[in-house]
């Protein structure tokens, strides 16, 4: 199912050399030398195909699959075909992550830097780095070794990139100070100055914006996404943050380490996440506001005040996520009758 | 009120032809040979200019409308003015649609592939494709004859572009087959890989995003629109499907024919819409969630589960319209009085 | 705290000239002849800083500040701790926003245009206008004098910029003429063709969208906002009104002076704003709904009707602010309890 348009021809692997490469316990031993060409859905895959079950809603697929081989967590290794092979781990995904790794490894071209690109002569350049058609490299920027640069991506005055990271097409980047194996997706806007315009008694002043964009190591940003530098202080994102698409981080924002944040989540001025923070999509954070360690908000949830350490929270304001649910159920149950009903009763 | 600036001088008609092509019933032939020159609102139109009514928000402007003739339905043409010939049609906006198009026919420049583009010799131009200043096309892409790509647009390797497409500025294509007659707003971002990192015992593991976008005929993709791709099947959508700006699309969602999404919309991993499905501004969708045929959700819907066909639903979590609507009256009028009343009653 | 790798160094200047400069009381006359060298907040400040306290979250941190000088309203003055100077203001975040800028005033580099920026010899181009590298400007387009143009911008057939703007990296501007003191952030999408396609009995019909944007003088258009071009009438954005990230605003949209929309707003098609009205993140306006002057919209508010001039709005649909939170409060307390107990009590 992988198209070879895309992603070339795949490596084939034994059942046996994933199985150890995957931390998979593998227990038809007799069939360990099966080689498998390919990934594929459960509904999909033919007999030289690897597949998984990552969601039960797909349990119907896993009954009827045609895969050579599929990781599975043990609870569910009987309603495995017989002509597959089960391949047991503890959590599917992160399996099935290295062994497409494996089995489709990324081609590393040779690192070339364009001749369109435009290169500041103060800016220093990393050894093996790449730089695509019409991108801009300004003065004093650094970016470190192995590191990917897109095309039409520009990349301003000062600003530094770590190593090994991966910046798109179309990135534009200013005030900013970025670590180590950083992906950057196309589109996305880091350091433009954030919302410092203020009435006053002799009209509108702006403030200028005097901060930076610190991004930690191994972070991730997805399309489209804006994030906007500091005011005064930073904008900080910690090491291992994962940032959807269309996201938005407003000026001062800081988040912790190893947060996910949904597309189309929105982070006002000024507010701050801990760490391992989970924002589904389209969540939204006020000001000032801090949002605790291990806080996961639900889908839409509208964040408005401080939130402690290890809750989940739905709902606008947001509120725990089981008095939320129980509010959801109130309000139905109320609406069933017309809602005088009681005191017509009385 | 069409400035020529922009869109030149346009094409006179009188009210017969007009009538003629957009299938609208003239009674007045007397009339018939009155030319118009232009179109415009019904509060500025003058006695040159053809406009219409497709909201009755406006009956007040078309009773004091100064317009050379009006689109109207049956029900509304005994309230057009007496120096305006009332044009009757069915359904107003294609007819005005189709009148626009013919008074301000698109002006078809030359086909020029500007000098500056940067186009691999392994790529497939068709016969009279456009492609502007600093647009990028790598190894093996395939670009439909009369397709016009605009500037700084970057086409990845392998990706195909069917006939007459319109591909705006600053587009980013990757791993993406589309169709013929399709429109891609300036900014949008197709084929970036998805959110595909999830948590291990030994760290973030990245799942390799290995699928394609496939885009039917006749799509439409607003502007800073993403659709990121597959992981291993393929984001797909569907034929004729109009997909407004600033929407998220995440990897594998599949989109059926013809399905309208408004702004800021976004569709979480794996969810899946039937045909003519209609979701309003920021609607947001689960993922691994079905939407059936004909389901349209008014603006803001959260849809956290699956959704049988030819529902209007609305709310979060979404219920049928009509139900929502009694869960908004029932909590104001609850709230009308304090809520502790019916106790200080007993 | 100012990076001079971005920022480059400050022009240090004493308490007396920062106190009369930014219209603020200094009462310890003793000590005006004190230089500032910086900025920073009062966490940060060092005794060479001047800083602020412009929300009383940081109250404590104001009272262990080590910074020379602070705006403060008077109220706050005695919180000051010793070695800092109070500067009594009645408006903090103004005073802060003159003195940054006497401070860190911004650089003036010499106009530029980049020898790669592709200009139509019909173009007009005004004095000390800046290009940047690869940006591209078409047929008749015209820019005011001593605007700044990013990179890889595209500016379209006809545009017409006024005077002083700043147009960032990555812009798509067409059928759109521009006030002057216009800042337009990076990937902005200013002119694309709107949601123009409507079914009908011959199949989906394209509504030609031959409108223009205009945008007002002192405007501010966020990074990656898209605001569509008019179907007939003009989409407006009036003087002096700032718009935040990624907002939607669609064609014939009509924007007054001096709005604020913040981050993720949606205004749907043909809706109008009047005057200093402020929409706080992710509110949505239906379409051809008026909200009067001076409203203010709550994050997350839905607009879904026309609101008259002078409210403070919450909710989905929206409502008056303080009915919104009695309707919050209800649905709280209703659920404290099971929602049947009333009649288990009968």
């Amino acid at each position: 199912m992988v198209d070879t348009r895309f992603y070339g021809q795949s490596t084939p692997h034994t059942v046996r050399q994933l199985a150890d490469m995957c931390g998979a316990l593998l227990e038809e031993i007799s069939e360990e030398n099966r080689v498998l060409f390919g990934i594929s859905t459960l509904k999909n895959a033919t007999p030289a195909d690897l597949s998984f079950l990552s969601n039960t809603k797909y349990l119907d697929d896993l009954r009827k699959t045609h895969a050579g081989a599929v990781f599975v967590v043990s609870q569910y290794a009987k309603e495995v075909p017989s002509n597959t092979l089960p391949l047991i781990v503890s959590d599917v995904l992160p399996a099935y992550g290295v062994a497409a790794a494996l089995l489709y490894p990324s081609v590393h071209k040779p690192a070339e830097i364009h001749p369109t690109a435009q290169i500041d002569p103060s800016a220093s350049i990393g050894d093996n780095v790449s730089i695509g058609a019409y991108s801009t490299v300004e003065a004093r920027a650094g970016i470190g070794a192995e590191t990917v640069i897109g095309a039409h991506t520009a990349i301003h005055a000062g600003v530094i990139i770590g190593k090994r990271g991966q910046i798109a097409d179309h990135v534009t980047l200013s005030q900013a100070i970025i670590g180590d194996d950083v992906r950057i997706h196309a589109g996305a806007r880091i350091g433009e100055p954030g919302f410092g315009i203020v009435p006053s008694s002799r009209g509108m002043v702006f403030i200028p914006q005097l901060g930076r964009v610190l991004i930690g190591d191994r972070v991730s940003i997805g399309a489209n996404t804006t994030i906007d530098r500091g005011s005064i202080d930073d904008t900080v994102v910690g090491n291992g943050t994962i940032v959807d698409n269309l996201v938005q981080i407003a000026h001062n924002v800081h988040i912790g380490k190893n947060c996910t944040l949904v597309a189309q989540v929105g982070l006002a001025g000024s507010c701050s996440l801990g760490n391992q923070v989970v924002l589904a999509g389209k969540v939204g954070v006020a000001g000032h506001v801090h949002v605790g360690n291990n806080v996961t908000a639900a889908a839409k949830t509208g964040i408005t005040h401080d939130i402690t350490d290890n809750q989940t929270i739905a709902g606008f304001p947001a509120e725990k996520v089981n008095v939320w649910r129980r509010q959801v159920v109130t309000l139905r149950k109320l609406s069933e009758r017309p809602p005088d009903k009681g005191e017509r009763n009385a």
